[in-house]
């Protein structure tokens, strides 16, 4: 072993990293790893093992399910190196798919978890009410104009400290489905790709999502959109902590988890 | 023969149909028909061909290359039928895939052609400083941070009548290179599909435009933008007239061929 080899392995610890990650969903069966399925977490650990040459398990704040993008996804992993988080950033990007992408990568505690300290997340979901080529497994299109102002009213009746059981989809049922929503804002927004098109974008921050609840959110803001309810139906929906009370769940291609929060600042901002 | 039957065929004539197409270029050789290759001249003859059960030939505003984007092509045909415009575009849009979309379909004069009529063209070209999954296909990821008020000023020295040698690809050479360029404008703009980058929309609109043109003025502002030379080394580029005075050619996939412009306002306007 020479001098410099030596040296390299004196530097070499086990650091925790943090990683801020972004993802197209189109192909993948989401984040979690699976069996014979391409997702996220798979191409991820391939990458830091590849790197690291020894096979390393990544932690997320959560799971998005299929065709769900991700735009700041938090993910931690060990790994006992001298490389800096730059290098180790530029190491990984060069190893994985322009599909995933790291946007920032810094040390971060050994104590800290993305899922269990987590203390809110945002979501976004883009609709059109325009076909666009440029818009196929990025946002829903409805093929119909909506009623904006009627669904930003009817948004701010989920605002608050509620029992989401009506927005949770049946298959994985929390024990608890009280939920705070602190903020949901719908907007139109200009689509750079096209600007032809208008997208209607919102966004729900929370304490916490229940599964599907984003979706179902979304699903029941649009039918009133289209005019199926009014807005006020939605103090009701929510009020029947029954899942036959909202709408159907919409699609999955138009979501973005778009950041998670923590109590301080993360080592990455 | 039934009574309807008979008056749907009294009802038919030859008419002249005007559409307005937007394509993602990305899984296309092109515009134009071409053997053997997946063109969209291509998908929209076999849609109209499998609707009005007669090989139809479609006129284009002009071919756009590999990759390249069209959000208002304009298209001609003509076709014995009784059916509406609106009918016309729903049954050609049935029969296309997702990556082609008429946009409006209108009756046209008999003598209307898209590309002998144009008076002037609108293209657009899509840069990104930083790179995101959801930009693939769709924009020039460039990775470096670049001066948008050095692009600004250099995109005003192309405004005016100039001979564009310069700008000008090598493979197929115009007998009469000078074109007037009517306005530029380079801007930031927002994305919503990844609200954390920001994309550098450049627009030209020109009297015409030589083959790889608005290519060769992307790749040449971007070096402005770069720093690689001043803004007023654009008046030299273009007075040099010869095509080894420019930068080289920015790729196709961000570019869009934005609106088509005719002495009359058009039937689908």
């Amino acid at each position: 072993m020479d001098t410099i080899q030596a040296m390299n392995c004196a530097a070499k610890k086990e650091r925790r990293f943090i990683a801020i990650v972004a993802y197209k969903g189109t192909n993948f069966w989401g984040w979690q790893r699976q069996m014979n399925q391409e997702s996220v977490q798979g191409f991820f650990e391939k990458a830091l093992e590849d790197l690291f040459r020894t096979p390393v398990t990544v932690s997320a704040s959560g799971r998005t399910d299929r065709g769900v993008h991700g735009l700041g996804q938090v993910v931690v992993f060990n790994a006992y190196t001298s490389l800096s988080p730059e290098e180790i950033r530029m190491a990984l990007n060069s190893r994985l798919r322009p599909d995933i992408y790291l946007r920032n990568v810094a040390w971060t505690e050994d104590d800290f978890h993305p899922r269990f300290l987590a203390i809110k997340k945002t979501y976004r979901y883009l609709i059109s009410e325009q076909p666009s080529p440029f818009l196929e497994g990025f946002a829903w299109m409805i093929g119909k104009r909506l009623n904006l102002a009627a669904m930003k009213k009817a948004g701010q009746y989920i605002v608050g400290v509620h029992d989401f059981s009506s927005f949770q989809g049946a298959l994985r049922k929390a024990k608890d489905p009280v939920r705070e929503v602190y903020a949901v804002s719908v907007k139109r927004e200009s689509f750079t790709l096209d600007p032809l098109v208008q997208i209607i974008a919102i966004e729900v921050t929370g304490s916490g999502f229940l599964y599907k609840m984003m979706r179902t959110i979304a699903g029941t803001l649009v039918d009133v959109g289209r005019g199926k309810f009014p807005p006020e139906t939605m103090a009701e929906i929510i009020e029947g902590r029954d899942r036959s009370c909202a709408s159907s769940t919409a699609p999955g291609h138009a979501l973005y988890l778009k950041k998670v929060f923590y109590e301080t600042a993360l080592d990455t901002d």
